[in-house]
């Protein structure tokens, strides 16, 4: 139950089902406050990109070619290698079309989103993790499979603060 | 001689070296008045990307992959496609490793610029062009040879003011 404590506004309905159902296990709803869309990443620092490519053993998830944006507070946390509470990095992954010796971005495939508060995702490294379908913010491919789905791969990253990428110049 | 007049500053040399050799052919050092290094073009906004790859036409110039990066005035010239006095858009050119079915980036290649100054850069369009190698500050490659290595190629975009590239989502 302890996890509904951190529905602010929007849990107010779920908190009364989760008083009505009471002693069932731990559900769905209980999961983590939902993750905010980024509303105005293409204006923030673009970290990096890559392609990803048939063959890759993350092919099936991310393939294509992704650019790596992150806001001011993410950008900070980058150069000191921990993450303050407010830091957003965006994994912005489009179709990649190879044709005439060449590699053009096409239509957005997903939106990733990290965005760190210590307290209220501290279940997973203290980010949240979501993912936007075609980058439609009403279309949530996460929600509360952030652990198995996001986390668990980036585990391994603990010494960075549970981020893959790295800054360059 | 009149291009001389439009050296600032730094131009101070070649008007005395341009008034004492008077009469010579248009000399090196009459051209166009030098691109500024834009500085902080990482903090711009990414406009788009593309990976060139062997086999491209391009590929001897602009093999690698490459990133756009537009400031706030060329950011407004992409969507009104005319672009104001003091628009710059930089052309950031890095090496593109395949490998293990990913493309990643490598080291800087050149860092290109376009500089718009209608009056400064008459001869080629109102853009100023500039290369810098290695994203070198002191290494420029283009100089006085913009009309032939750059707008040559960029005149026939005329309809969108020279510029190739288009702004995306």
């Amino acid at each position: 139950m302890s996890k509904v404590l951190f529905f602010k506004k929007p849990a107010m309905k779920h908190t009364l089902i989760a008083f009505t159902l009471g002693a069932l296990a731990l559900p769905v709803w209980a999961a983590d406050p939902p993750v905010p869309y980024p509303a105005d990443y293409r204006e923030w620092h673009h970290v990096k990109s890559m392609v990803i490519d048939q063959g890759h053993p993350l092919y099936e998830a991310f393939g294509g070619i992704h650019h790596l944006y992150a806001n001011p507070q993410a950008l900070a946390g980058y150069k000191a290698g921990q993450f303050p509470d407010g830091a957003v990095i965006v994994f912005d992954l489009l179709e990649a079309t190879a044709a005439d010796a060449a590699i053009t971005e096409g239509s957005r495939k997903v939106l990733g989103v990290m965005h760190k508060d210590a307290e209220k995702y501290a279940s997973t490294g203290g980010w949240g993790f979501e993912g936007f379908a075609g980058g439609d913010q009403t279309n949530r491919v996460v929600g509360a499979n952030a652990a198995d789905a996001c986390f668990a791969c980036h585990a391994p990253q603990e010494d960075h603060d549970y981020v893959f990428s790295r800054l360059r110049d």
